[in-house]
């Protein structure tokens, strides 16, 4: 069991999957929130926790930790008894990191080029073409894992685990992408039934959760 | 101790890492090459083991791992006496996923967009647009790694790891992004620890390591 737990964190960002998962576990923590519109991420205070200058952090007796998948599971192995990963079989742990990190590398990164294109290019046309190109990539990407990476009824069989809360989150993304989330049956019955627990009703007014 | 493991894998690419990681471990594992030069990573066969199409994958008798992140860990799990990440420590560990972590989703994709733009764009301009912007991209990431995250002497502190592997890997594409290499000490030194090592010289005429 940890103490002194720490999560840094903004409303409206992937860190809602991290929060998600520290209610899961039952985890004791001080949560702080950041505040994007005066660019507290990219304060003194706050790039010496974390240099990259994003959220969420989750920061540990040991040390801060960076990184959604990273987070997750380590909130995983440091409370084994809520049974959010298979951390004792390495290849049933790869799978779920698998998922996670497609998440990570492509579908949060297809979802950042209608908001954050300016990281990749500085012509203001660019930036026009990549948010144009969004809602194709994000609806592929949702219609892989609908039809080859979602076991079901959660996103890796019989049992909730950190990826579920990861998918939970980015899909709320999908609207603003101009996805409608209801042409996938499994993930749409997923967000119905994340609604419904505990760790995520919790968060709902924080993260300003859309309705159904 | 697995058996049955096959590693699908391309020269040239970000497969390098885990196939120096199988090599480390001393995996006895079957090398299947994909030819990229016939589009093989999307054939039928293919894609019913990866239905991303991408390489490296890692076909073991329990099923196909891929991520690099996931198959690095997997590997190190697998083979826990090869010590090549803290994996009995669920914070060092997650130290190790967070850097793997960053290599993956923003230095390999700040990479790509000079290579693979048109994944996010499809106007031609814009295509121009993201590789003009990749050398300063490619410049701020490894800064950030060289001055932030590097341990040193190996990335993780006093012991080797799949970091180092992985770090190795992506550092080699610096030269075609434009960037140089030997501004940076720490990441230099590594570079020429890691040819040193049995693992790196067995792979280095199938990848066409580049000499020092």
């Amino acid at each position: 069991m940890n103490t002194n737990l720490e999560f840094y964190f903004a409303p409206k960002t992937v860190s809602l999957a991290s929060h998600i998962a520290l209610e899961d576990a039952g985890a004791h923590y001080a949560a702080r929130q950041i505040d994007f519109s005066n660019v507290q991420q990219r304060s003194a205070n706050y790039l010496g926790l974390n240099p990259k200058g994003r959220v969420p952090i989750l920061a540990t007796h040991q040390g801060v930790i960076s990184e959604t998948p990273a987070i997750l599971a380590y909130i995983a192995q440091a409370y084994p008894d809520a049974r959010l990963a298979p951390i004792d079989d390495a290849f049933l742990f790869a799978k779920c990191q698998e998922f996670n990190l497609y998440l990570c590398s492509t579908v949060h990164v297809a979802h950042a080029h209608r908001v954050r294109g300016s990281r990749w290019a500085d012509d203001e046309m660019a930036i026009v073409a990549m948010q144009n190109k969004v809602k194709q990539n994000m609806q592929e990407c949702f219609e892989l894992i609908e039809t080859k990476m979602f076991a079901g009824p959660w996103v890796l069989g019989e049992n909730y685990s950190i990826c579920d809360a990861y998918l939970f989150t980015i899909a709320q993304w999908l609207a603003g992408d101009g996805v409608d989330i209801k042409q996938f049956r499994n993930i749409r019955a997923l967000d119905v039934r994340m609604r419904t627990r505990p760790s995520v009703t919790a968060l709902a007014e924080t993260y300003s959760l859309a309705p159904l």
